[in-house]
């Protein structure tokens, strides 16, 4: 049997044994992976940021093969058709996320990421001759089992386990630290749903806060979201100016073909959708800071040399009059219209909420058999009011 | 006094707290090292290892920062300007790294990348109106406390102590781990040389044995050297190929610049070379992944795709008549010429050294003052034999 | 100078390079608190938790020297008089602590360990000459810089920050884990007290959820508290069943003297309670474990084989007829009076408040120079409810 | 079916789900390895190595029980009665240690501590009815699927595996870091031989530098072993004067059966030797400490309060001269006698081997099937001359 081990140095090695897992890993739409990095622009912040999506998706299929292997210990029936189902579909689950994703989901790609991820595992099971039919039955949440839908795709899943703890790792930021571990040691199965043991309470309530940490802390860091919003920014003056006639615009990549389609509302190609990666934007961006554009070329220039917006938070919205006054200044600077000092100042609402009771709840299996949601336990840190969101208001400008 | 911390996952915090430090880091020379990925194609077997050289040079920085404090603190006298230009230097250290630089150092890029960072130092020098007049003294040996340049370069220097702490952290290769913390602690000054305390031999021992088992498990690791030669055999191609009217092997970056004019003698324009980052490489890989030379699109789809040449070690050379029945199956099934089958299996050397004693020797000093070689102390792990080159021969091929 | 560098796992390393602190360290006071464990007998669950009163104080005094010199980054005014001062007083802040302390204190030794700690240090001042005056001074809080003291003593002293992070450590419990070094970063000084930037909320909202998980899951977990109270029973036993002339239960260490003049009102010889440590008392217990007092011997062979109380916890009180119940048992099996039988079956609270208000705040320094106590910021994880304690109830009995 | 996690600090969590292995953990003579540190007196200079020989054992076991889970999965048989035994043996493998071993074997205990270990498996065997016939066996290197022996007890062993990372990890001395995970995944069974695939050798490699490193670094490090001849010295100092009627001497404990009978040729009764542990060393050296005889007082004062032995190394012998002038002195300074002055300056020799080639050697398996000694591979790091001992020569004397 084939067996291959991969260090990394979160989990220390990650084991492969598995025809269709070796299968999928070599698959070009999967090694895409290697070339979209996790947290996006996160590093122009925490410099050591750099890990890539494949990573994160191996670290997550690491940890279903321990949950998998917990759960079974406890006496949960799992075939090894399921078995390897669920350890596809975790492989896959972020298949569909596109370069720099929250920052180009909503201006360049129309779809959301879990839909594509929906439609590559169709076509990739296509071409694997329905091998990953159980897959997609589990991971539309279809299948009888919904507990392995949960371990992919919940409130306490081995997705965010892995990106908790690995974003923490390589941003270096203890306060997201979780005790991945004894969460996964601490899961059950009740009525086919995934439960927690009551004595992983507190591992499960530190998880809700650490995540609640990496938010505000990282996240939605002020001179993260800075860089997101520049990135946004430049891909809405493109589409903006675009004309196809434009030669300066053109970068060579999959780009070209979503800007110049981007009005019609027939579904692209998937096959372009997955031959985009973060070298594409990125050297569009240098392309574009060399464009006549004004607006377009600065922002370029700024978000590669790290020149982001300054930016601030506070607990009400800004007042209009300062969104006027720094736009009147970049006006007066750059011989700018109102409508394009809206790129150099601009406000917004950043928003997050630490534990949702809309989302997958997450319930505690008592000794007697009782569950309970995590929120209505005694004395629990989660109490009900951390189910609201936390909302900040933001203002960014450009000097 | 502005001062910034930045998280490091390998360090905790870095401080930064000088307004020269800041100017350099400003400068988009050194924010360029940002899309420098430090260990090139390292990551195609290492997942983790994504770190980038901005990353590698703010930790040798930081490793700077503590071994001024404590030669200060045995009773070295070293000034303040000192204690900055000498940061300043291994901040820019490797700031003329271009992108995989041991790929495209003889292919595309003809100058040394120290000779590089010199000439980059020169120009910010200029710009900064001679502030760096005292780093470059110190990074060119000129100046009369040369335990101050073998700091930045030499066996034992802060850089090789960031570059293995740092790669053996984020490739998970626990075999790298060396005790950068204690042999900085027992960093000493004696007639102006750098020397280690008597008790610190046996963490150099370790620093000398992590560094050869990460040069032949991680950076002459088969594969990564397979991902590596891919790289150059791609170069070398497009270099054999290129016409500057065939637009398809356009990349709408500096590479198209040094392509062009490769043949030509002069020096090229510094700035051309420091626009140049890993996205316009892997960019124009995927342009030329498209293109009708057969050769060319072969390789750059495979390197994407990570379908790596298969790649073997021996003692001895391989037999040529092997290379030829591998080159002639090419030729049969890609319909190639001899020359072209060439970049479908060839064969070379790799070669390590664990202590060098042509470079900058390592000096013990002992308790009553006299100091020696590390290889010539009674009992020493590293002896006279670990002064010869390791040589090991290779084969790749594509099947 | 004198320098010595302590390897720790936690930080790395120690530095010592102050005389009055190598004294400190060299006095057979300060060395005796190596040979009592910092956690008692938690390691009977956690088997890693052995580190020593030694350690952690050593710990405290490294997190002390960085926050010392990140103040002085900031402008705070702090004497080198000061520092020594204040660096002797954290080393020494836990030396009044007696072996397995919380067992203990109320049972044979009647005074806390704080008012011990002052003992002694005052005796050491009059063998140091009176080198301890400010020390003394700091640590009673009557020096007119309150911010020193509060880095010992407060809600976000050095002392926390260590032990958390040391019993994390040793434990394994990652759910301890804090960010004390972004913690000690995010210091400030502002009227004299002791404040946290804003941007260090995030940390110190870690810090108390931490504590607050430590606290549940290791300080009070069930069979740590069953083997705490386990040492409380044995020496209640002790002292009830204690005559002069019992040969047998005589142990040969200073616990003779306490135990013989548990009654007397005076104050005891400190040199007798100096010479205390856990090794008198876990040979006392097997010393006792073949005394012909049933109760006695069972109690200390339990004890010594880990043969522990079985333990429930409850949110309300339990049943008094259960008690009952379980000594009945005790007595039928063993042949005791209903006296005697509450050895074998007894209840009691548990309790721990995550945010005291009560105590020493902690205040958030926001930009504008205003400060807010931790509890009143808007969206904060703390709110008022955490300040209130969390009681639970607890049965412990032995089969 | 009963399953228990144990948190541990190097590992994560060790899990525990086989009746039998329950019973060893709950058995008295494994409980009393908490009582036993791994490290005996290595804590006076590295505060952190307080870890106890049953946490070892644990992570012995813990490493075991993941080698028998790698070799199953590459096809060796291995049954599950032959899982149960051989970690049987792992936990118990340093059952017979008494307290400070090294300090103590040839003094007081007159049995090496492997002997002890299968004379106290045997009365467990009875106790558990036969139980562990097959752990003996295997122990013994008695069945005739050899590896399982080595398992335990070879050059690469789980036990060598654990403690080298242990005794790293609570010391804080990276130089020890091996990676242990990475090994176990390469070890493979050959010809009913425990062998190392090819691709481990840098790993061996490292294991065996790391060994080395600990030995010098820790294990031999000068005031550990100043600490450890002390205690040693203490000892034959008590048997020198020791008279059965001398109740000053007395200590309550064991120690007085093997201090009395210790000219009595006959073995002694397993019970007493099992009921010695650290504590009852520590509290005689404080009874003793107060004993009329000026030497033994004076040396157990000494240790107590770390005044130790000043030790030098050489790589000669030290001049007899030397030694005879020191213990003038303490002639001259404490009214001795010749005799007694050998308590205050002595010499001796310190030794160890990098690579025993009398030991069981590490093989590795190429890919071809043939095997090879680690030393005799091209290029090796370990060559012959690592083969032969380092010898150290030291004096102790006390000022």
């Amino acid at each position: 049997m084939k067996r291959k081990i991969i260090n990394d140095p979160v989990y220390g090695f990650i084991t492969i044994n598995h025809p269709l897992i070796f299968q999928i890993i070599a698959h070009p739409f999967y090694q895409r992976l290697r070339r979209i990095s996790q947290m996006a622009l996160a590093q122009l912040v925490y410099p050591g940021a750099t890990h890539t999506r494949l990573h994160h998706s191996m670290g997550a299929y690491h940890l279903m093969c321990n949950a998998i292997s917990e759960l079974r210990g406890k006496g949960v029936v799992i075939t090894d058709l399921e078995e390897t189902a669920v350890k596809a579909a975790i492989l896959l689950h972020d298949v569909g996320h596109g370069p720099f994703s929250h920052a180009l989901e909503n201006v360049i790609i129309r779809e959301h990421h879990e839909d594509l991820s929906l439609r590559i595992m169709q076509q990739m099971n296509q071409e694997f001759g329905g091998a990953l039919d159980l897959t997609i039955r589990i991971f539309t949440d279809k299948y009888d089992k919904p507990f392995l839908h949960q371990l992919i795709s919940g409130q306490l899943d081995v997705d965010r386990m892995d990106y908790l703890t690995r974003d923490s790792f390589y941003s270096g930021v203890s306060e997201g630290v979780i005790g991945y571990d004894r969460i996964i040691k601490m899961l059950c199965v009740h009525n086919n749903q995934l439960v927690v043991e009551e004595k992983g309470i507190y591992s499960v309530e530190k998880f809700l806060v650490a995540r609640r940490q990496m938010y505000w802390q990282v996240y939605l860091h002020k001179t993260v979201l800075s860089a997101e919003m520049m990135l946004v920014k430049i891909m809405e003056r493109v589409k903006e100016i675009y004309s196809a006639t434009d030669e300066k615009l053109r970068t060579g990549s999959a780009l070209d073909f979503f800007l110049s389609s981007a009005d019609q509302a027939q579904p692209f190609v998937l096959d372009k959708f997955c031959s985009l990666d973060d070298h594409d934007v990125m050297h569009a961006v240098k392309v574009w800071s060399e464009h006549p554009d004004t607006v377009l070329s600065l922002l370029c220039k700024n978000l590669l040399n790290r020149a982001l917006y300054k930016t601030k938070f506070a607990s009400v919205p800004f007042d209009k009059e300062l969104v006027k006054e720094k736009q009147d200044a970049a006006i007066q600077r750059y011989g700018l219209s109102r409508e394009e000092a809206g790129y150099f100042c601009f406000t917004g609402e950043a928003s997050n909420t630490t534990y949702q009771r809309a989302d997958e709840n997450i319930i505690i299996l008592f000794k007697d058999g009782s569950t309970k949601d995590i929120t209505s336990i005694d004395n629990a840190l989660i109490s009900q009011n951390l189910s609201l969101p936390v909302k900040k208001f933001y203002i960014c400008s450009l000097g």
